[in-house]
């Protein structure tokens, strides 16, 4: 049942998010104690451009 | 005031989402009593290659 | 595979959001073509005091 | 600490966006006493047809 | 149109609250030219043990 | 630079949750290559009667 929500900024490949994705769904299995099929990774590719830390755009600094 | 969010992989058409619109606005009215002006609905579309579902990416399933 | 993230005042009781579970499923199923069990939706019942609408807090509407 | 998620139709300039950012950031290190490198800003630009008021697609208003 | 959703540990007031509300709400009206009547802000209010940082709970921290 | 939401029934301890952070942490640092500062992880609390899979509320089931 766990939803996982990932927003990073662009630019990580295919194979990155898999194995995130396969790291992250054995650890919820192992230590919250749920199984496989019921754990949802979503991952989200934000611009630089729409991601401010410290009131700047990533993309300015 | 519902702000509904609602993530699917991509490939949904304008038709459908306008139907799903129309129909989860009613129910909203109807069921919660909101007016529908105050329904809000957020569709996101999703690649499979960012959606992994028991630790593998949709697009690798 | 759809994921529903409803934001709403709290308040709606269990029967109300059994039902909007419902009908929203039933849309999804139809519309959307997804199957029934893979379905998510999660209610979040937020105080009038966490929401604003032009830039006052509902509860002090 | 705040993660602060803006979502908007599409069409913002990043003009406007780092004007945002600055301004927000600013009143959350004013007013919730935060300091400014702990302030995330994350923009999400969401096409008119992905966003429905009333129960119709803000493409089709 | 405007959705806003801001996490914030817990402790904030009500009066920071419907400061926050005010003060970026007219930001958006200005600086991202919408009708304040538009704009939701919605605070979400996180416990400290439900809150990471690099890798520690805010309350271990 | 990640932002992790993590939405769980409720029920998690705060053990479990502290070694969720260190693991997805140490896999967003090792596979994302982020630094850990900068990776935040926020866990929801579902309660059950809020989290309908197949159009059935979970306390339901």
């Amino acid at each position: 049942m766990p939803v996982v929500k990932i927003e990073m900024w662009e630019g990580r490949t295919k194979e990155q998010k898999a194995e995130l994705a396969r790291v992250i769904t054995e650890a919820l299995v192992r230590i919250a104690k749920t199984s496989p099929e019921h754990v949802h990774i979503i991952f989200e590719d934000v611009k630089k451009e729409n991601w401010a830390i410290g009131g700047v755009l990533s993309s300015d600094l």
